[in-house]
């Protein structure tokens, strides 16, 4: 086990350290669970009284000042800095062995990189490319003309169906399946007929694609996933969907056919989009968020149907306080009937005289 | 690679042709990346502008009259003429060999129907039924004694728990579990009790199952998913519930225990629908709605708890305004506090004496 | 097929008999598909008029004073009374036989425990141990150095990833992916950087995890699922999230990274737990919830932002009511006009004086 002193970490991340820097670290851990030895982070200012209880030997936090027992290294981004850390003391444990295992069904027509890796029960089909050093755990599947780059990650038992092409360095989860077939129907004579989905997935470079996460193949042409997109687990993405680049899908969220999302849109878990929309670049959808309209560049939307944050939050806002409206009304309407009784029974002479 | 003029696919869908009957297609493509000598579709009106920039050699639409400088095969259901369209050029691709393949493990008490074909590393087990013609992708499982009708096709990686019981011409999409305990539990002394689920799932014919979709079989008797059924993916219903013919249900649609749906309801996505109600025939539920009581045929309902669309749609509308109303109110007390004032000053004389 | 009185199923679980106690039982149903010669039960008083129609010999019920043509069972618990008579009739039919299927793939480096059963096509890596008596039906991956105690049971096709542990008595259904990473990225210079997830999943004794849920591993550390919680299908836990014993968890629910569950807590289908959040013991958080800060003990929450009951439930009644408080609203505008324009015209004299 390789170890290195705060100072060579701090080197490492671009960091500065407050405290001894001559520590010596060993290895990595959560706050909570660190021991001497170990170096843990605070991404969260919340996580912050923990300083004063944690058994590491060093915290990597931001460029805030705080009072810390321990030694900080302190860092522009503590996320980005705790990853380099983790993966200097914990390489890659259990990378499969090159070459395809005995029980795989490959067919002699796909191709298998150089370094490729297919595991235990998988199935590549006929026609289907899987790309140098990429590795297919177990119980994989890869349909007739599917291609995969190099160096990607498939944990086991994810299905990617015929056709469909996924970039370099992407990471499927286990159960992911890319490619089945869109949700597209036309009725007639009081029944569904199934519109053949004879479209494809495409699916960028650096991708990450969660657990049982499903993306559906286009009705023609190609969904679509942009390079450095980030999707969450038990994500639906819908037939001919145009994902950009650089994106994040938080978990459980449906995004319907035909819509369009730009580069860095960020969406929170659970949120639904319905189809043929565009949400522009940078925009940010809050969770649980319902949008049925286009969403422009750098808006946050928020609610059902979703709104801008301030608005959004502003009717929640007053929708906390509508009991208390409706009180107001009653005591408003007690309060102009009394006015509108005094003045019928004190209007001036005039008056009644000429209702007289 | 077959071609057919334009009069001819017109006959074959029953439509008309505005434009050069005689010009040939080779293909089918979408609107956007249609080439010379394809066809493609517009479903909905408001992808009309791509008429103009196309390079499609035809475009199948609505009979509504629009100007194309492409010709045009008009036909009254646009999508299910693009169906037809696609099947006659695209007539299925990959249809796997029929038999047993070499690493499949089937019992010798189960049946496999003439010209099945049962995929690498599937497992059926004692008693099960796979009927003719039907195809197990690779990696599915049969349980016992469940029972598969002719024409299937399960996707890789399906999972048939024992004793359901699925129909003729059902499409299963990758990752499915059909039969999956039901969630029931008694609380007695401190804990949860699992109470066995000893029913089954029974699906019906010409049903489809989205990829990463649960089914849960019932207590006793059965879950049962009427033919002409399609549900998309990663829908979750539960134990015991019942649902009619032909009906839609979108992804992420959670259906509790017990509730029944009649015929031709749809269900948009990520839609709630609690236990033990029923969803009238022809009802439609919008997508991301709390249906927590029963539901009229053909009502259409909306937002949480769910209601008739023009009273949900009608609250929604109201609630943009809230804070609008808020201040309205706020603007009314003051002016009736100005009121109060006014008359408490200038009362008439014999009021005021009286009041001395 | 063993038979049994009522008198002997009353002794066996600790119930009243209301009828003739020498009936003859020979096997459990629902209410609505029972047989002469068969139990059944009714757990919801909603179903109290299936009483009069059903041909079951016997129907178990709770204590309240009810009229039937039918001998009854009465029972403090008629969940778990029929849960027990059910085990009594059907006991296990299909459990697997013991041993390592020909087709799995088990390291020599693993540990498969005393009469464990191992089926067709799974895989063990090395390291991993699997617990006397403990099931793996066909197509499950138990990752390096994973760990399942003793009589569990994997439906087929469950994935658990490298190191996470499982403890005794637990059930895991079809596609359950235990162990997937941690959804964890940092942003610099212009895109996102996996962090690794280098912590498991650690789960307690009899727990139940549904079909297609996920429960991510942990950044550093464990997430945590204690003993007894059962967790319905298709359901979301992130990174670090902490559960506690004895809680149900239903279908589609996501909890977000680092929140942490106590005892007895239940959450109902599709709710939405925001991230680093405290859900108290016995907390109920209602279907669609979007629970956004922590949740007191015992606290019954519900909507969206979550609330206590009686003010979520309050202010959804008043929604109801909102576009009648809109014309409340004009209406006393229209009133305070007409009262204003009524004392500006019929102020006394000697403010119109004044005025003059």
């Amino acid at each position: 086990m390789s170890t290195h002193t705060l100072a060579e970490l701090a080197a490492e991340v671009g960091g500065t350290v407050i405290g001894d820097a001559s520590t010596v670290i060993r290895g990595v851990a959560g706050i909570r669970e660190a021991q001497a030895g170990e170096i843990t982070f605070i991404a969260n200012s919340r996580y912050d009284s923990h300083l004063a209880e944690t058994l590491a030997s060093a915290v990597i936090c931001s460029r805030e000042p705080r009072s810390s027992p321990v030694p900080l290294l302190q860092v522009d981004n503590p996320y980005l800095a705790f990853q380099k850390v983790v993966r200097l003391f914990r390489p890659e444990l259990y990378r499969p062995l090159a070459g395809v295992h005995a029980t795989a069904v490959v067919s002699p027509a796909a191709t298998i990189g150089e370094g490729a890796s297919v595991g235990a029960h998988c199935v590549v089909e006929a026609g289907a490319r899987i790309g140098a050093r990429t590795v297919l755990m177990p119980g994989c599947y890869v349909g007739v003309q599917a291609a995969i780059g190099e160096d990607c990650l498939f944990y086991p038992n994810v299905s990617l169906r015929e056709e469909c092409v996924v970039g370099s360095r992407c990471i499927l989860h286990s159960g992911a399946v890319i490619g089945a077939d869109g949700f597209g129907f036309a009725f007639d004579a009081g029944r569904y007929h199934k519109v053949p989905q004879v479209g494809i997935v495409q699916i960028g470079d650096d991708v990450e694609v969660g657990a049982n996460t499903t993306i559906d193949r286009a009705t023609t042409d190609a969904t679509r996933i942009g390079d450095g997109t980030k999707i969450d687990n038990l994500v639906q993405i819908g037939h001919n969907v145009q994902i950009g680049r650089h994106c994040i899908i938080v978990s459980q969220v449906g995004i319907s056919g035909s819509t369009r999302l730009e580069d860095f849109v960020v969406i929170g878990g659970q949120a639904g989009l319905a189809g043929h929309i565009t949400v522009g670049s940078g925009a940010n959808i809050g969770g649980q968020a319902g949008v049925s309209k286009s969403v422009p560049a750098k808006a946050v939307v928020w609610g059902t149907p979703a709104q801008p944050l301030p608005a959004g939050q502003t009717i929640n806002a007053y929708l906390q306080r509508l009991p208390q409206l409706f009180q107001r009304t009653k005591s408003l309407e007690a309060r102009v009937e009394q006015l509108e009784q005094e003045q019928a029974a004190h209007a001036p002479p005039a008056r009644k005289e000429a209702i007289r």
